[in-house]
Parts: structure tokens; sequence; C-alpha cells
């Protein structure tokens, strides 16, 4: 994994810069786990049941595509960008599902550096806006671009 | 909560038209779903810890905004709008964080239907944009605006 700093130093504004690729860990969704998101989050027969699966648009169980999106956050997150700076999120433009989430899938993301400027309404912090792309053995999973409040520090 | 048809029947695209409005039934978060969903999608301490939320942009601890958007899902799925038929996102415009969810919070969702048109490349199937928010007591939480694909039936 490549990071942009130490692990518990306390990145800002002036530390990232458009251009800027990382790559996130890898991480292995499986049945369970599919189920499991469907339940607290989802609840559709397509996430939960092979027999009704088989009869959907996609011919098999698959995951939630938010099931997909919060993977990604989560690899984000962990991949510590930031370093110790915590993120937070405030606006998300376009989040394309590209393919479905399958048990057994193995994922991970690569994060473009889209914009990096001054917030107008607070001297104290910027707005970092990142593309997102989430891959498995399969190809694409979700594209995403994601709006981030980062302090100068 | 207001539906669209019964719950078993399967709705498709000549069921939903422009203007459209449904509000779904209402969902409490409480601080262990919050520190729950955390631990699994979003590890960050102004999250989990409170102690160190209280020294993060909210001064308070906070829930993920990702969580605010897949309960907002699991509210607009469980509204049935599309009666039996299952919600399949394909993408999504702009999602605007707009308020931190917290602790005891109430949710419910507002649907309102903007744009059903045909697919161009697939005949038996359209595509219907909504536009959802999400309020609490303290007022709306997230917006977003998701678009679906829906069989014509």
């Amino acid at each position: 994994m490549m990071h942009n700093g130490k692990d518990d130093e306390v990145l800002g504004l002036q530390d990232i810069s458009v251009g800027q690729r990382f790559a996130t860990d890898r991480l292995r969704v499986d049945l369970e786990g599919i189920r499991n998101f469907a339940v607290q989050f989802g609840p559709q027969p397509m996430h939960l049941d092979e027999e009704a699966a088989r009869g959907s648009v996609f011919g098999e169980l698959v995951g939630s595509g938010w099931h997909s999106v919060v993977l990604t956050m989560r690899l984000v997150v962990e991949a510590r960008i930031l370093g110790a700076t915590p993120h937070v999120g405030v606006q998300l433009r376009e989040i394309d599902f590209l393919w479905p989430l399958r048990p057994g899938d193995t994922l991970w993301a690569q994060v473009d550096v889209l914009e990096v400027r001054a917030s107008r309404s607070d001297p104290a912090r910027g707005l970092v806006t990142m593309e997102i792309t989430t891959y498995t053995g399969s190809g694409p999973l979700v594209r995403l671009t994601w709006t981030l409040l980062v302090p100068k520090c």
C-alpha cells in the first residue's frame, strides 16, 4: 500500500496535489458478508436468496451496489492518504455502478486527486476532490467522485 | 407509509410518473448502530470514540455520512415504491451530506420522481431518476439523486 505520509502524521491541504495517485489494500468479500450487509441495509431477494437471484436481471446472487460503495470507502479510509487527519466527506458527484459485486470478489481501489482548492467560506480549510475506481478480478466495479473537507495545517 | 401499489404487485415503468412523491417509514439509529457501521465500513475515531470525536470538526461523536446514505437506501427499498420489483441502481448523481448523523436520530426520507424515460440500449427496460431527501428532527440530513433500471411490464 502506498501512503502519502506516516500513519500518525496529521496531513493537510498543502500535502495533497492534483495528479497524485494512490492504491488501497485489498479486501475479500464472501457470501456471508454480502448477506449481512443486505439484511442491515438493502433487504432485497437478489442479495439474500440464490433461488430468487436466478430470476433477477443479474441471474445470480449479487451484493448491493451500496455494499460496493461502503467497502470502497473503508479501503480508502484505511489507506490513510491524509495520515491521521480524518476523512470528512462533504459532497459526492456521480457514482457509476459498473459491475455487480459477487461472493468471493477481492476488491481494491485506485484514488486519483482531481482538484485541490481553498474553501471560500472557511479560511482554515480546503476541499480535495478525488476520483475513486474500485476493481475486482472482473474489472472495474464502481467509480465515484468524492470531495473531502481538509484542514490547512 | 404511502405505497405506489400492493406490496406483492410487480410494478413497471408505466406505473411511475414524474412528480410523484413518496414518504418512507421512520427508523431510529442508536450509538451501537453508529459504532457497528463504523467498525465495518468507516473505522475513523470520530465515529467510534467520544473523546476523539470532541476534538474533531464535529465536536461530538457522529455517524459516518455513508451510514446516513445506506440507511436512506434501506428506507427507500422498504417503501416498495416499485411493489415487488427489485430496485436496481445504475447511477447516482450527487450526494450532499447536509448534517451529521447523531446517536438517537430518527430518520425518514422523501422521494420525488424527477425523470422517467425509456432505455436507449434495452427496449424492455427504462430508467427512473428520483431525488431522495432524508430528514431527522434537526432538518435535512442527506440528499441524493438515484437512477434505477426498471422493467416495462
